[in-house]
Parts: C-alpha cells; structure tokens; sequence
C-alpha cells in the first residue's frame, strides 16, 4: 500500500527546502506518492485563502504531511493545518551537532508542546474600549492524551513545565494531570515553573531530556533551545495525530536569503526523518537522521553554518552517506 | 524630611541579604527611617497570614520598601505587595559584570514588564470536571501607562515584545497602544515575538537594550536573561508604582545555604540602589553600583560566583568601597 504525503512548500525558503526533503525521501527507495499543494502569503497575494481548502481537505485525508513555511500568513496556515491532522502534541528536539557551534555544547533536549489549547484555543474580546480579554483553555482530557504520549515517549522520565503558582486552576489542572498519568504509568517526572526553567535551560541544559509543555510555554521554550543549540537551521518538529501527522522545520521563510539556492535544508529533511518514523520506517528514519549527522560533520554546509555550499549541495551530500 | 523604608526579609536567604542591604543604604549616610516588618512561609507555618494585615498596610504607606524572597507563598506575598504599592511596571536589569562568568559576555539589558495584568489579573474557573479557563486580561489603560514610563526611560527606543499572530486581540492592543504612545513620543520602537525573541536573546543579546513586555512574558524573558548573565545572584529588581515602590532580587529563598552566612547579597543591594535612585538619590544610587562593580571585579566573592567569601565579608567591602 502506497502512503499518500502531501507536500506543501509555502512562502520563501519553503520552496527550496522541501523540495530537497522530498528529494531524501525518494532516495530512500520507500516509493511514496507525493502530492502538491499550495499555501501561504503566496497564494493571498493572489487574491486567494492563505489555506486554501483544498490543501486543507488533502492534508485531512493524506498519511502525513510535509510542511515548509508560510510568511504574514503562518499563524493563518500553520494552525488550521495542526488542526486538520487532529495532531494532539507538537514534538519539538532541540539538540547541537559536533562540529556546529552552538551558544551550549551538549544539548539533547525533546520537547513535546500540547497542540490543541491553551492560548491558541483562545477566545477574545474587546469588552470596553479600553478592556481586551483571552480567555485560555486547559482540559483534563487533553493534558491526559498528551501525558499518554510522554510516557510512551520517555518512559525514563521527564519534566512539567507550568506556571502553576499564578495559573493555579489551569496550570495546576495540566501538571497535576501530566503528573499523575505519569505515576500511573510508573514514569518519573518533576515539576517546573517555566520562568525557572528558562534560566536553568541556559545554565545546565545537560540535566534535562524531555520537557512536557502547555502550548504557549513550549512554543517559547523550544524556541530558546533553538537560540541554545544556535539557530533554528537544524530544528525539525511534528505536529503527531492519532491517524495522521504534519512535518516542518521550526525556522520561517528567511525572505533575506530565499530565492538564492543556499538555504539549509536540514531541519526540513531532520522533519522528514520524523515523517519516516511516524509512517513506521524507523530504520530508514535513523539513516536519513546519521546521513545528515555525518554531513554536518564532514560534508558542505551552507552560509548559515560558516559554509559556502549550496542546497543542492548539501542535499546530494546526504543522499549520497544514505 | 525622614523617608520610612519598610524592610521585609522574608524566608531563607532573605534573611541574610535584607540585613546586608540595610547595612549599605545606612553607609550611605542618608538617614532613611527603616521598619522591620514580616511575611512568608515562617509566618504561615506558625498559623498566620503569610502576608499579615499589618505587613501590607505598611508597604502601602511607606516611601519605599525593600523585600527579600518568600518560599512556597512567594505568590501569595509578592503579588499583594506589588498591588500594595500600585506598582505598574517592574523593572529587571539584566547584566554581566566583568570578570564573573556568563553563557553570553557582553549583555546589558533592562526589561520593563507589566505589572498589574495578563495572566496575573487572571480570573480562573473550572467550567467542568474536564476543562477550566483562565481569562487573561489586556487594558489600552495599563498598556499606556507601562509605554509612557519606557518612553521616559528608554528614548532612544525600545523593543516590545508580544505574540499578536496568535493573541491578536489582546497582545495586539498591547503592541498597538504602546507602540503609537512611544510614536506620540518621537521613541522608536520596533516588534518581537516572544518566541522569536527568545531565541534571539540566546543567539544576539548584544542588539537588545530595553525590552517592554506583557506581565507573563517579561517574567520569562527576564528569567531567561539571568540564565544567560549567569544566575540570579546579581540580579535586582523594582516594582514601581506613582507614589510608592518595592524592590527585590529576583532571586528566592535559596533553602540549599540558607542560614550558612554565604548567600551573595549583591542582588539585593543592587535593589537598594534601585531603591536609592526611586527617591532621588541617583548619586548615592550610582556610588552603590560602582562599589559592587568593583567588588566583584577586585574584591572577595561568595561560593556562588567561585569564591569563599561570607555574605558580611562582601557587604563590608561593599561599604568600604562607598
Ligand atoms: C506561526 C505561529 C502561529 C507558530 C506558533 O506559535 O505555534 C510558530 O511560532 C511555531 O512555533 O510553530
Ligand atoms: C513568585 C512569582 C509569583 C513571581 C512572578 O511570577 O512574578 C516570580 O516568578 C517573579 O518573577 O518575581
């Protein structure tokens, strides 16, 4: 049975990084049908939906889906998109390579964001000229689905991340739910406020190794990994459902270098490795994954990493140690 | 006339630090009237109130006061004091200090964040067994008042963070209102998001100098700051109000060496000064942060900052220094 992936380069280096992870993808010999759709600033410039219902109707049917970015549009394409795989958790590692610079050496840190609430299922108001309200959403049920997962996921344990001591019904709510779970299942876990776990994140990151999120808190925590490790050029993530899941790189469209073929198409092709695990090609996964490990290392890197090699470059580079 | 400082130890190290910073401000030969007053956990485990009656209503009174950390009630003490004081924005510097290590050398950052709202002013319920909420409030009022204080503070510009692609309604008040009070202003202003900032802070924290910030946002951001300069040890704070102000180290209780004499007191006779300058005496402000700037590159040095130097040794040198 042949998987169906849907494709969806979107705005800027979009357009040149997934193309090359569909490139490692084929090279792979798995033999997937690839579908293209289209999404982004592009596609409004035309007069058209940033998410067109189309490539949203696609990507609720396809297998998996691989995502590049979007520009002004992200939050209008990227959110109804997490939406329509039903993807319950966002996995996000953040980890440095040898070789690669980065602000802390020895990062390998996962971590798995809630991806349905939160701010983002956020209801808003202007009550009075003056007064705005949000009002954040934090549910038993989906604090359990996502624990569920971390224990399958670190089942050596990991940390909660939470502001409990000011959010002390929602927040309290989502640890006390993760954790709880989490004993059920025999997993260890600690808890930690997120403002303190912002600081300990840059003096020793080496003592963590999965870190469960809110939404908000692991969009910005995730982030400063990235900041930590150096950038955003080598972070893939997951956006993981029940019955389908989406891929893309954690980086945005870099309108300053889109267009001229140098974009580093790691992160993009670090998602596809986590496409491959998803769909239960574990082993060719963990070949794309030391591949780019092995390039990173000895191979061409683009300008972001002190290189001069270009996208196709680095691509063939990989295709090649597979 | 005699301003009355009302001076809070508090639990733990503050204890230690509080009198330290009592022992700077009275060097200073200003002659400020000091009140002793409690709060914290040690309070609460012998039955009362961990902010007691007679605590609040002297910090709403006096000109100034100068707490030190509370443990577990930390919210429950910290919060009610700032409101006590009516303190709309805090103020973190986060720096580095020659000679003292950092993740990233060369950082010199003030966060200004919002004191009174956001997820603080949260209201919260538990609308079923399954979800609960919290609505988070923005104010065109309190975004207005917090931009014109950065204009004061920061006229050569300023950046603000939010995350207006995803809480439009109110991040985007918030980004609107204070960046046409600073365009009112002739400041210059420009938009980070939060998550982007993060990362950036990590990658280039040399192209950032005064940060302004929603209240949740500015307590990680500033977290992550300390991270990056090093730890909490150095890092002061002050919650200003029109009338009235607290200052505090952004560091807690530290129970692993308290009562051990060692606690670094620096942040919180970096408050002091903070403290020093909120009433008028900026000289007498700057002679303090010099003389700790020379301290921790010439003089003695706490355990946490590699020496074996006493909290008493380091605030002697301090006053020698004056
Ligand atoms: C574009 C934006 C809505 C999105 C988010 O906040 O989740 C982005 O920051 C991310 O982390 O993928
Ligand atoms: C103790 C807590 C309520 C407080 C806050 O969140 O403001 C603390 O983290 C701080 O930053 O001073």
């Amino acid at each position: 049975m042949t998987e169906e992936i849907v494709v969806i380069p979107g705005d800027g280096i979009g357009q040149e990084v997934v193309p090359a992870a569909v490139d490692v993808l084929q090279a792979t010999g798995i033999g997937f049908e690839f579908v293209e759709a289209t999404a982004g600033d592009h596609v409004a410039a035309e007069g058209g939906d940033p998410l067109p219902e189309e490539t949203r109707a696609l990507v609720a049917d396809a297998d998996a889906t691989l995502f590049g970015a979007a520009g002004e549009s992200a939050a209008d394409v990227i959110l109804p998109l997490r939406d329509a795989v039903g993807s319950f958790v966002n996995v996000r590692p953040a980890r440095t390579y040898p070789g690669v610079d980065a602000v802390k050496p020895d990062m390998d840190i996962v971590f798995l964001r809630e991806n349905t609430e939160g701010v983002y299922a956020g209801h808003e108001s202007r009550l009075t000229d003056d007064v705005s309200t949000l009002t954040r959403v934090v549910s038993k049920s989906a604090s359990e689905r996502l624990a569920e997962y971390a224990c399958d996921y670190a089942p050596d344990g990991f940390t909660v991340a939470h502001k409990a001591n000011v959010m002390r019904e929602t927040d309290g709510l989502f640890r006390d739910t993760v954790q709880s779970v989490a004993e059920e299942n025999g997993v260890e876990t600690d808890a930690a406020l997120m403002d303190a776990l912002a600081m300990h994140l840059c003096l020793r990151p080496e003592e963590y190794e999965v870190v469960v999120c809110p939404n908000l808190a692991g969009d910005v925590l995730s982030d400063l990994a990235a900041g930590l490790v150096g950038g955003l050029g080598l972070l893939p993530s997951a956006n993981i459902g029940e019955e389908r899941a989406l891929f893309e790189p954690v980086h945005g469209t870099a309108p300053d270098i889109a267009g001229q073929g140098v974009a580093n198409p790691c992160a993009t092709v670090l998602s596809a490795a986590m496409l491959l695990d998803y769909l239960g090609y574990e082993e060719e996964g963990d070949a794309v994954r030391d591949a780019v490990e092995d390039g990173l290392a000895h191979g061409p890197r683009t300008p972001d990493l002190g290189g001069d090699a270009s996208t196709a470059d680095v691509t063939n580079d990989i295709i090649e140690r597979l």
